[in-house]
């Protein structure tokens, strides 16, 4: 037997997320440009290995087997693993975790994981009914619970049983697309959402407005994995992977527990907290997966941020915010950058990468930022998956 | 750092692949009894983790984020890892490699891969359609380069280069369909594939016959993996995981290299070998991917059972049969028993496992058998997979 190796992220770009004029191809293209310039030491033939997250690029842009697709496109042949790893939003966080897997068991030495989404298509209709697929389909999706009815749903339990306000959810929208502002990668970059404004926006699902739900964008980020030894030449300052949880409750909604308790992601929480060794008030920064402003209420509970129901006020009282408990979401998070399925839980990586290096852009670096955590959901939140990762400092 | 661990496939089963009067949802919950059924000290709450092999359900069952569907259907709530690997023909395999990792770098401890697909639906044209978006869909797939035109090019040009026949390509046909008469899981189980038979069939993609192609199946096929000390209350014959290779070369047809040499099978395998220790001759049998007879042939050659050129005669001189050189796919294969994509990889290895522990049915198993190795192909042979596994004895 060898050893188990320890396993660090070494490097990290994204595109610009948006309604992007390229295709899946191309966007895959554009990310893998991207890394080999963030990444200076970067040779394609060091990397022995690809994981790439992908959602369902086999409706949004009719291609499947995507891996060898996005190798050719970023100029990579892998040749000790090469996969796609699906897991609807989660599917980026996926693509690292198998990257993580396979470095540590020895089955790679050097991978790039990356997560491509093209989601802006000429018919956005047809869009609109895949995305219905992600949920359990013949039960929930063809019966109209797809995302934002089923978070609608989630947000008026939650104000029903702790007297949670629209304005509560207006602060989580407000901090994540300020901190958008920082992040010209953003779909939402430079665009305004003061409460005042949110509260004009048009409802989509009750109480949800537009600027509660992520969109449907078009984007792609890439990360760099390798093994302790051979961290050097890529940086000083790795992001180590030191926790990883995930769990499956249910698919079909009939078999949900509670609306607003989230048992699955306590359950991916333990389970990422036990093998990093740390607790949730260890953290300095976590990427939580906005999806709704509702959802990073509920997950602010589910983390043990807060007690159960005082998710909004948590947020209304900035503690999720610079200078509070726990900052959250400093790219901009899924309500400021978008959420292209596959890319999203790779660029979070790249931001944690980034301020526990401390080159993060001042609006939003964390100072002396050390432990960091990642969570996503997936479907009707049945499904969470979350890492922890420890700088080097 | 602990030690990396070792792992082994302690269980497994499938369920009858044909035309199948179930949902992809009914073929995930069958093949769950049918495991539980196979491994009767499995238990649900000690499994994990969960990794489910799928190449488009998206598309044959407008189905995505399958893992916690298959997690719900097969009674299983995974805590630890659980995602959908997808990597097209191939995509069982990479659901066995995921669970492989996730074990030996200590993610997992008791994980279940699964393989399952639909793909006999209502329109067998929308069926025949979503396959044209495995191979690079704007470029290959839309003029007509899907599997059976590509893989009648590659056997054109074996004959052309090589003089390979068409009775050579019958011969593996008539050796795998013959083999799936001792496997009543196998679509063609107690049909007749003789030689004057196969070449009377119809011809689908000259020179390819009916009998040269494998099918649109249905089917699910399922795994348990541990860890070397959770082995022992599961079985005293496991099937450990010795050896991978994966490559990827290209995808566009325009980047292929030669047709007849496919050198990324020559990578994998080399990797594979390499971690396992271990040459072709050590082993004892070989589940390679016959999607077509002609793939056989090609698949001899770069995996070194004979020189390049003379896969067609090593088919007509009875060394892949039993008694030859190196026996294979025993269970009847892809031609025998049909090619639920994600379903097939994990069923080679239910076979690996079954041969290794000595209990394959009389007229297949194979004697003493200690090696094997399993082979994958995906889309235009553009990418190859490769495990290796030895047994107990």
């Amino acid at each position: 037997m060898t050893e188990r190796r320890e396993v660090a992220i070494v490097g990290g770009a994204t595109v610009k997320f948006g309604v992007r004029d390229s295709t899946w191809a191309e966007l895959a293209q554009e990310v893998g440009g991207a890394l080999f310039h963030a990444v200076p030491s970067l040779r394609s033939e060091s990397v022995d290995s690809l994981f790439v997250g992908a959602a369902e690029p086999e409706r949004f842009a009719f291609q499947s087997h995507v891996a060898p697709l996005a190798a050719e496109q970023m100029g990579l042949t892998p040749h000790k693993v090469v996969q796609r790893t699906e897991l609807a939003c989660a599917s980026g966080q996926s693509a690292i975790r198998s990257a993580y897997a396979a470095i540590a068991s020895g089955l790679s030495d050097v991978a790039v994981a990356v997560g491509v989404e093209k989601m802006n298509i000429p018919s956005m209709a047809e869009a609109n009914t895949s995305m219905a697929c992600v949920m359990d389909r013949p039960w929930d999706g063809a019966h109209g619970a797809t995302a934002p009815p089923f978070f609608a749903m989630v947000a008026q339990r939650h104000m029903l049983e702790f007297g949670t306000t629209e304005d509560a959810l207006a602060a989580v929208s407000e901090k994540n697309h300020r901190f958008a502002n920082s992040n010209p990668h953003a779909q939402f970059y430079e665009k305004t959402f003061d409460r005042a404004k949110l509260a004009r926006m048009p409802l989509i699902a009750p109480p949800l407005r537009l600027g509660d739900c992520s969109s449907m964008t078009d984007g792609a980020a890439a990360v760099v994995l390798t093994s302790a030894d051979r961290v050097a030449p890529f940086t000083d300052t790795p992001a180590w992977v030191r926790g990883s949880g995930q769990s499956s409750d249910f698919h079909n909604l009939a078999n949900a527990g509670s609306l607003t308790d989230w048992v699955g992601m306590r359950h991916a929480a333990r389970e990422a907290f036990a093998s990093a060794g740390i607790g949730p008030k260890d953290l300095d920064l976590a990427e939580l997966h906005d999806c709704f402003s509702i959802s990073e209420i509920v997950e602010y509970e589910a983390l043990g941020l807060c007690a159960s129901g005082e998710g909004g006020r948590f947020a209304l009282e900035g503690r999720s915010d610079r200078g509070g408990d726990l900052v959250v979401n400093t790219r901009g998070g899924l309500l400021g950058c978008g959420h292209p399925l596959g890319a999203t839980g790779v660029a979070q990586a790249v931001e944690v990468f980034d301020q526990l290096a401390g080159r993060a852009p001042a609006a939003r670096q964390v100072p002396d930022a050390h432990w960091a955590l990642v969570h996503n959901l997936s479907g009707s939140a049945n499904v969470h998956s979350i890492m922890i990762y420890e700088g080097a400092a």
